[in-house]
């Protein structure tokens, strides 16, 4: 009943029309041999894995959960299996770097698998999803004998990873964390290269305490388990900057085959993502290596933020996209009430030909046809296509900040990535949540049953919001540490997107007449003197009024994931537009374009609105009695 | 860890001093003799009940669900030795009428309890919820057959009710139901008096058929269960129009201990409210009686929606009163990252003197302290003590209308109710999840694990947008039928309440300094004309655009809930304002209310220019290939 198709054509859409991607991968030597066979081929190939390998694991897993068993998790039926799958089809290597066995390809394609991987089975690919991050960590700040140990394993999938943060008292604040490593005596390693044996024995360490909220912290599905593990060496500073990074794995010694100090004492009760094992690990002298310099473990660690954030919009995304296309499907088949007959003068624009209007003659109509329905579903419809364009985008501007010969332009595309992250985290999470939940309503009562599947997806899409920094600390490192932290210098890339976007929509008069209410240009021209004016604003009474960002930061945050997505909904209509007569996909991003300024920008002024009213103080508030 | 203390101060606070419930009671002669003691006593009553009889089984409840043995429901260890107490208290009996044996009290009184009860265990209040408008239908509509036999053992609580309206075909379009009723011949029922047998044999039928999502169909808390089932007879017209209304026992015969022909076939899984059987009824020769006259069950069901449907506006309330209170506590003990220092300059007017300023000396402040956090506690601080306001003014209206003696203000109350109600349950429910999500969110990653509490809390009050009409159904009676449909003339009504208000806050120079954005009164005025000039042109346009209401139907519905908000923050601000140097408890009301107009009243702006874009085209939707 439960069926997810990938959005292949809006995929390719988003890659090679709006971001014109291939073309620019000419331009960097990484991905010159990726040609335009590429992404039909990968997207193809993966389409294929995520409905016919992992989908079909997705409800059984939430119902089965993990269990664990004598200290070691057993993940749900099938999870191991489809891994096995996943190994075998060279997934876990696509995007890593080519000197480790990797294929080298672009992120923004990684970036288009993970949004299958999460429509099809969020909790599984919770365990595959961290190997690509701490490849990326190990391989930017590990030594010679860390990367030739690890990373060829982590490439291959043979071996999964892990990031170990959380402890009870610490959370958002991972300064308050207390695990402590010592450095301890050498010890041989195994027939290692006499540097290396050295590099390696240096760098050994004891790590003792105890961590939450581990995902696949334990998990059978790998033998072995590399775990990165923050934690402090005696002579550490207090807060952040005392925390030192480690690479400790679950077997060690020369055949990683020795039990390593790393227990796991218990996994969690969730709401969702019940086949993902969220651990209590405990770590009871449990060697570990150093990566990057002492109490720079924060620092090591950041080289992986952007796309780990990216990846869990991609996580809401993911979820949206499933909700809307088996909603949509519903809607059509589900028959209740009668329809009003449709108004074919006003929608002859936007309606195909031949659509065969509700007659009196039926007691009941397909729900799809009812106003409340279609205006949830061109909501979904509008956010997942935004979303995907948005979180694309990030995808893209990684690959031309890594990968890009031209200094200007990589550093031209870390600075807006660097804006555009933490939307994509946030916007993109609450979105997928809430937009999961309105597609809910859409089955009524049986939207609350379990083998609907949509409220799996409510429960599951809910923890994207919390993990990797919490929606609240997007905001806050987008307005107060990005915005007012350079005096809005940087958040200029954003205002430009929105001016030159405008300007483009202006130049070209067919265009203003798509969008009812506003032509599309002047809505753009409109938003970019709100929210430049509104960004100055916070900026300069922050100076008097520090907490006033803090008491915005969400407001923020929304507005300029909105403002972002009628940039890129302006450009997607300009691209459709003249293929629009002959071709219903392009048609259809007319009519979604027209319904997103329509109907979902204004909650751009609304925003706006709160930003000012966010000068009124906000109480300071007791604890209850 | 959860806990829950029943916020009985505020509650007397809306029914003494918001609604000044007491003193209208004194003329109205079935309330005569309810006096100022009534309310702290049944509240402290209610309070203890739910809060020592009944929170203690909701997490276990979640955890274990119901069973079917043998085609029996097993409830969740506790539910069933929880509603003998609840009987032995006198509970169902609250507002049943006297001459059935229940108490006569208000249905203010009654709501206040229920939402105690929802606050503490939904799933288990699903069972007790159903038998009062149980009671209300069989009372208006019921032979005296019926009455006698069926009326006692409900106000009693001995016997539990159901109501049996959806089958697969038929959920929200009930009028596409199949359920059969053909008249049986007669067969002595017992020793009654000779007109009431033959009363009862004239009206008994024979039904068959299926009926899902019962709540209660089965269960083992009362050795019988009335079932109220629509049906059609043979001679039925099509639609809606052919629904007649039967009482079908589980239990019949003279000592109500033959089995009749109603069989559970299944339970649900569900999202959430686990403990809450819901379950597939299939009637196979099942006997019962007709409820008032052949064709005409709908309207004879009508007569408990009102009460039913603020119900579920409580279950909304309940909720959000839950999730506030235990993220107000997590927040205050809760220690991560350092906050901002106090700014004692602005808040002066809003705190308590003696307040602690965080000194730069602590690494880390309770998160309480954080601008999010207290925005998201003010936000539910102020929705949940609006919609406590919002929906005891509802059941104080549905008291006056059933029992005050003057027509006119009987006649009044029904009109203002009829518009209340559907804003009651819709936007009660709506801000029940949605508040229970962002109380989540404080929790950080422990909000999702279930020994936190607030996750059930998430899931069990999605049901709430569903059930009892869904709340696009609740818009769509608000604004196509009873707005649009008089042509707006009741609703004048809801735009009195606001222009009077306006008026009283405009006359109290000293009201005006409150809410530091704009004057409480000015924004009220505009609101009155922002609502009244939409509301004219929704009327007027319909006429040429039929489906302009349904487009913004939850607009609508939102901005009327927005704006009784509105009203009665400002009237609860101006019964605060001359106590409030004195009292805490109204210096908070005179906070909160500031906040509501600051911070949560711009979205009543929003939703106006959103019922101006709906007159945008929504597009048609095709079925997704």
């Amino acid at each position: 009943m439960w069926n997810y198709i990938a959005p292949v054509r809006d995929m390719q859409f988003v890659i090679n029309e709006l971001l014109d991607a291939p073309s620019e991968w000419q331009k960097i030597p990484r991905f010159a041999e990726v040609d335009g066979d590429t992404v039909p081929q990968i997207l193809g190939e993966a389409s294929r894995f995520a409905t016919d390998v992992l989908a079909p694991t997705n409800a059984d897993g939430d119902a089965q959960g993990c269990r664990l068993v004598d200290g070691h998790v057993i993940t749900p039926a099938g999870f191991p299996a489809v891994y096995r799958q996943y190994c075998e089809g060279g997934w876990p290597a696509l995007a890593c770097d080519p000197e480790n066995g990797g294929q080298g390809l672009p992120q923004l394609l990684n970036a288009a698998v993970y949004e299958m991987l999460n429509s099809t089975n969020h909790a599984w690919t919770m365990y595959a999803g961290l190997a690509h991050g701490a490849h990326e960590c190990i391989r930017a700040h590990g030594s010679e004998f860390l990367k030739s140990t690890y990373l060829p394993k982590i490439v291959s999938g043979e071996w999964l990873a892990t990031m170990c943060l959380t402890e009870p008292q610490a959370g958002t604040d991972v300064g308050l964390l207390r695990t402590q490593a010592v450095h301890v005596g050498a010890r041989p390693v195994g027939a290692l290269p006499l540097g290396e044996q050295r590099d390696a024995l240096n760098e050994r360490y004891a790590l003792n305490g105890s961590k939450i909220f581990i995902s696949g912290g334990d998990q059978d599905m790998s033998p072995n388990i590399v775990h990165l593990v923050l934690a402090r060496l005696p002579d550490a500073p207090a807060g952040s900057r005392g925390i030192s990074l480690f690479l400790v794995p679950k077997f060690q010694g020369e055949h990683h085959d020795q039990p390593n100090g790393v227990c796991c004492d218990g996994i969690e009760h969730k709401m969702g993502i019940k086949g993902s094992a969220t651990c209590v690990l405990r770590f009871k002298d449990a060697h570990g290596w150093l990566i990057g310099q002492p109490h720079r473990g924060l620092a090591a660690m950041f080289v992986m933020m952007n796309a780990a954030r990216l990846h869990v919009g991609l996580q809401g995304l993911g979820h949206a996209e499933a909700a809307y296309q088996n909603a949509h499907r519903y809607a059509a088949e589900r028959v209740q009430m009668r329809a009003l007959p449709r108004r074919t003068e006003s929608m002859a624009t936007t309606a195909p030909a031949g659509t065969p209007a509700p007659a009196a003659g039926p007691a009941a109509s397909p729900i799809i046809q009812h106003a409340g329905v279609r205006r949830t579903l061109m909501t979904l419809q509008a956010m997942v296509q935004g979303g995907r364009a948005l979180a694309y985008w990030s995808a893209h501007l990684l690959d031309v900040a890594d990968h890009h010969p031209d200094a200007a332009r990589r550093a031209g595309a870390h600075d807006l990535v660097a804006l555009l992250t933490p939307v994509v985290k946030a916007f993109l999470t609450e979105n997928g949540f809430e937009l999961s939940s309105a597609a809910l309503q859409i089955w009524g009562g049986y939207g609350y049953v379990r083998e609907f599947g949509i409220e799996q997806t409510v429960r599951d899409s809910r923890i994207a919001m919390i993990y990797e920094g919490t929606n609240e600390i997007q905001a806050i490192d987008l307005l107060v540490r990005k915005v007012v932290g350079d005096k809005g210098a940087k958040f200029n890339l954003v205002l430009d997107e929105l001016r030159d976007e405008a300007a483009a929509c202006n130049a070209s008069p067919k265009h203003q007449s798509i969008g009812s209410a506003l032509a599309m240009g002047n809505a753009l021209s409109e938003l970019h003197a709100g929210l430049s004016e509104a960004t100055a604003a916070i900026v300069d009474d922050a100076m008097r009024d520090p907490e006033l960002p803090h008491r915005v930061a969400s407001d923020f945050l929304r507005l300029v994931g909105l403002s972002l997505l009628g940039v890129l909904w302006a450009r997607m209509a300009r691209i459709a537009a003249p293929k629009a007569q002959s071709d219903a996909f392009y048609r259809d991003k007319l009519t979604t374009a027209a319904f997103y300024f329509d109907y979902l920008l204004p909650e751009a002024t609304y925003r706006l609105a709160l930003l000012k009213r966010g000068r009124s103080p906000l109480p300071w508030l007791e604890a209850l009695e």
